[in-house]
């Protein structure tokens, strides 16, 4: 079994490429643990949350919306990036989002997991809540003043058709739509 | 309902701020279709595909290896990107990934999936598949030159002990393993 310095790439020289408001780029020149160099082309960001808002009706809450680098609109969970200083506390980015996006508020968030997007090339860490017990907010926050969002709810069906359909189409969506339907099979199996 | 006019998000102008071997990083100007302009940072990548090899044992081959944007080992489904060539046939760069980092190859391909990890920046977009009837190779493919992998073979008790420890951390290894328990729940209800 190989030990951490078996396999650690240590920075020779990083490059500063791009700072911007979303992600940061660098390059960087690293020793490679078996002798030689390599660049590795990086993106920083500062992580982000999704949130999956199941009805009392048992309807999942979904944004559709216009995603630049797609070029198209998709249907996803309600999500956002972490503002500096809610590092620490992912579930207050989380509260805030789910406000923002459906105008709905929980005092139910439960903590799903955790998981990188893209560990290849970037940092990005995506936190995932459920939400229940939803209470439609009378003056919801207002959504960010750059983005047009549209909700829907969803049932399973119609969400595992959107899938197919390519219509639902990002990691976080398809993986929330999983994790419902496991949810619902393993309490099934366990009220047989 | 919204049509696709309400979404749109044109590129005024974009900028070219670093062209790599893996990403390349663009700062677009886009009219916004309410009206004004925003700035919006994008990743372009040439997408990739990810394996879910699952042994006559029925246990799932992963990788260890380490990953410099997270500054870390961690454990994947075996992974890696689209050769430019190949975007059209993204099965066969994943036999050729498959027989590169496992050793192992297949006539058993299955499609599964395919989706876009952060559509918030970037387009880069992973293909993913089963891989069964795995056959040893006697002299298989090198691995690339600049990569450190160590294999194994986990259960499905193993796989989401790793979960919970964090050394299975990135979207595509949970989705394997939730795609995979989701899949034997269902042959479990279907032969019940």
């Amino acid at each position: 079994m190989l030990e951490y310095k078996d396999f650690e790439e240590k920075t020779i020289e990083r490059k500063e490429l791009f700072k911007g408001k979303i992600i940061d780029v660098y390059l960087d020149d690293v020793a490679l643990p078996m002798g030689g160099t390599a660049k590795r082309e990086l993106v920083f960001h500062h992580g982000g949350v999704g949130i999956i808002p199941i009805t009392k009706e048992n309807k999942m809450i979904m944004v559709k919306q216009f995603r630049k680098p797609l070029e198209k609109v998709v249907m996803e969970i309600p999500a956002g990036k972490i503002d500096p200083g809610e590092g620490q506390h992912p579930e207050k980015t989380a509260m805030r989002e789910l406000e923002e996006e459906t105008g709905y508020r929980t005092e139910k968030l439960t903590y799903i997991n955790e998981m990188y997007l893209s560990p290849g090339f970037s940092n990005e860490k995506l936190y995932i809540y459920a939400a229940t017990d939803l209470v439609k907010v009378e003056n919801p926050r207002p959504q960010d003043d750059d983005e047009v969002l549209e909700l829907y709810e969803l049932t399973m069906e119609e969400a595992k058709q959107a899938i197919q359909d390519g219509l639902i189409c990002d990691a976080k969506t398809i993986f929330a739509v999983n994790y419902w339907e496991l949810l619902q099979l393993k309490n099934k199996q366990a009220n047989s």
